[in-house]
């Protein structure tokens, strides 16, 4: 079994460098940050666990074990979750349906897809299990769009925006900023990945300032992400740093950056998940992780709201705790995914680990 | 293996509480009836399982034996079971599906599903085993559709209705309305959930007074139902009582309040399903249950019209004991299912367990 380790750097102060114990910090952070497969990125993950003398320690195996709600059964259908998922289109019909049945097989009790109309029959033969709506239709105004989004968007736990809306001619980024303003209104969080960080990263309003919004980049959404924001290039030698200020640049949007070790900022707090999943890159795995990272993160901010005195953790951000978890479950699905099928692994095998997975670190009675 | 525990009050008279015994039965039932996972319910399952001194103990195991018939090598195509789904539209799929396949995997021969012209490629798609009509389309007027279902009526043993029908433009209700009114006519019974449930609620006339109409609520459906036959709030502390002065309200047509414990009546006698399924609520599982109470009351009524002499039977209402026989199996394979697949449970995973546990209660020779 891959051990879970997770650390976490609080750097309350502007002043990040200000001691020799934050520039060791700094130093161990900048070996993990964007390294691929380096030598000290696996010491990290065979051992270091504690590079934090300023705050507390996280850990993922920890953190998945408070925020999974118990199952109980006098639970009725949607209270573990709702979750919708805004995407799909004419090429792209795998990656909102890998995130919305993610979701599922993580414990949620109802996952919906809101995309094009002719990616809907797609999605929906995949799995019997999804309710697909085929609203983004190039015949409708955006209005009707949006409206038709609207009436169901008060049910939902987490919104998850980018999976693939490409090649259609009508604008769907106009609907889906609307959507995203819509939610931001309602207060329901928002887990933004691929062609939603394109829109982010052109319109920084639609997510500044929203504590409850997730960005998700991968090294080149990155990139542009920190051009556009810090106006220089990404840095992969002071990674946390960069993503701290990242971060408090759009003013406390979660952000998860993507790489070897997996960074986490709210602008609080720097988290990074090291743990070996799989050295195979199959498309569809950050589609695993957004799914995950809604379900997670509407359960903490569940159980935040209502034990928040005895949870402890290493920070009281909701978002932060459910990428740290949905990071750390997607790497130990990848590995026990890998350890079966090797080369052949691909993401849907990933996905049919994710439920074996969490059930080791937290079974259900 | 999860025990089953079935027991039904037999309640004769409209003077519900007329003796200490019955007060007994009504203290025992309240702690059963819309409790959410409290202690006496969980005492329940584990083994109480008569209250009843006026009549008979049913027993779910024993009820399931006794209805589903032999297999026989000499059986024709069809005497198995002849089941029809009325449902599935634009987003919802997954939901006929469930049902349709679920009394195909239960034992009967043939599943029909009717549904709008979108839906149907999907619904096929799930599985080669249904038999799929795009029949609810929105070109054609309502007595062609209507026409179009009245071909085939009468082969049906059992019609469930209501599989979700929203999101079209056309009135689909008023086709259900007709198709309903036609089953009733040919004397078919008809098991009405979802969409067909507010259908009902809002058109009481379509049961009132048809014993072979089963209605199966959830917590939300029932409160609506309640509020508009008695004029009162759906009551958990007398949900037994209220549930029989409900079913009475309708004509005797049979009601299973679905919830931590199923209850069921049909005006005449009260029954409780308690055993523990699983505390998953992915969505679906209703679905499972109304395709199951199609299978088995058409099963019960056929054993009843060949075999009453010996049957012995708590009830004599076929829709009854179905809806015992459909609760109970639910359960089992549930349990089966999150036994193997824990939090990732999904509806797929339930029915495919549907087989091995109605094999373990009564092995096919």
């Amino acid at each position: 079994m891959c051990p879970l380790h997770t650390f976490s750097s609080v750097a309350r102060s502007h002043n990040f460098a200000a001691s020799a114990v934050s520039r060791r910090q700094q130093f161990l952070i900048r070996s993990l940050g964007g390294v691929r497969g380096s030598a000290p990125s696996r010491r990290m993950a065979a051992g270091v666990t504690n590079l934090n003398s300023l705050g507390l320690e996280a850990d993922a195996g920890s953190i998945l074990k408070r925020i999974t709600p118990p199952l109980d059964s006098g639970l009725h259908k949607g209270q573990a979750g709702k979750i919708a998922v805004i995407g799909g289109c004419r090429e792209y019909t795998g990656a909102p349906y890998f995130a919305a049945i993610s979701a599922l097989k993580i414990g949620a009790d109802l996952s919906h897809v809101f995309c094009t109309k002719d990616a809907a029959p797609v999605i929906k033969s995949y799995s019997p299990e999804l309710i697909v709506h085929p609203v983004l239709e190039e015949s409708y105004s955006i209005s009707l769009v949006v409206a038709e989004v609207k009436k169901w968007m008060e049910r939902f736990d987490c919104l998850v925006v980018g999976q693939v809306l490409e090649g259609t001619h009508f604008s769907w980024l106009d609907c889906i900023s609307e959507i995203m303003r819509h939610a931001r209104q309602s207060n329901i969080p928002i887990v933004v990945d691929g062609d939603g960080l394109f829109l982010v990263t052109n319109n920084l309003g639609l997510i500044a300032g929203y504590s409850l919004a997730v960005l998700t980049p991968n090294v080149n959404e990155y990139k542009r992400l920190v051009e556009k924001v810090l106006g220089r290039n990404a840095d992969d030698q002071d990674a946390a740093e960069q993503l701290l200020s990242l971060s408090r640049s759009v003013g406390g949007a979660t952000i998860l950056r993507k790489g070897n070790a997996d960074l986490i900022s709210d602008g609080e707090t720097v988290s990074v998940v090291s743990a070996f999943g799989s050295p195979r890159r199959c498309g569809g795995q950050g589609d695993i992780l957004s799914g995950s990272v809604a379900v997670f993160s509407s359960w903490a901010r569940q159980q935040i709201s209502e034990h928040s005195e005895r949870l402890n953790f290493s920070s009281s951000n909701p978002m932060v705790l459910g990428c740290i978890a949905g990071s750390a479950l997607l790497r130990k699905a990848a590995s026990l995914a890998f350890a079966e099928n090797k080369r052949a692994t691909l993401t849907t095998d990933i996905i049919e680990s994710l439920g074996a997975s969490l059930e080791e670190i937290c079974p259900a009675k």
